[in-house]
């Protein structure tokens, strides 16, 4: 739910979304690119909640880690259905994490 | 709904959460606190959503606008708030945005 995430400097990836109407196999897909995410080298933990926009932060060891990560086969085809399909609208920003505090 | 934010870098403070079961006053110092944020020097949006856990994105022009947000007054009592009686657990990290694409 929270991501262990180690002391900084570490990376995160801030994806917000709008989805279309054309739902269909969306969550599914979501779902399984988590899963593919965690297995991935440098991927530290993701965090995400939707309501009226999509919120889905996940962190990342470097740089390299991420863009290993963009141009993964299978998260392509991933990306491809979501720009088509699904996503009305998204921002993608790369951020390096320099802080992190906690209760 | 999405943060209109200019072309990197610029920051992003991650707010992510989730409440006790005293959520009493909640909402509404969250919306004064995201009105009151608005205002300040150097904000540049927000972005949020809640379900299992909350995440709140704002972006600020710089790290000295994230840290005079920090210690306004009126913020300063939320945050005692927040941290006494509506968060359970919260984590707040300050990252730098270098990259950013949308659709």
């Amino acid at each position: 739910m929270f991501a262990n995430t180690p002391t900084p400097p570490y990376y995160a990836v801030i994806f917000t979304s709008t989805l279309t109407s054309k739902t269909e196999g969306y969550e599914d897909m979501a779902n399984l690119m988590i899963d593919l995410a965690s297995q991935q080298d440098g991927f530290l933990g993701v965090e995400g909640a939707r309501e009226e926009v999509g919120i889905t932060v996940s962190y990342w060891k470097d740089l390299a880690s991420i863009k290993e990560w963009k141009s993964n086969t299978e998260h392509q085809v991933a990306q491809k259905f979501g720009k088509e399909k699904w996503y009305d609208h998204f921002i993608t920003r790369i951020a390096k994490v320099e802080r992190e505090y906690s209760k």
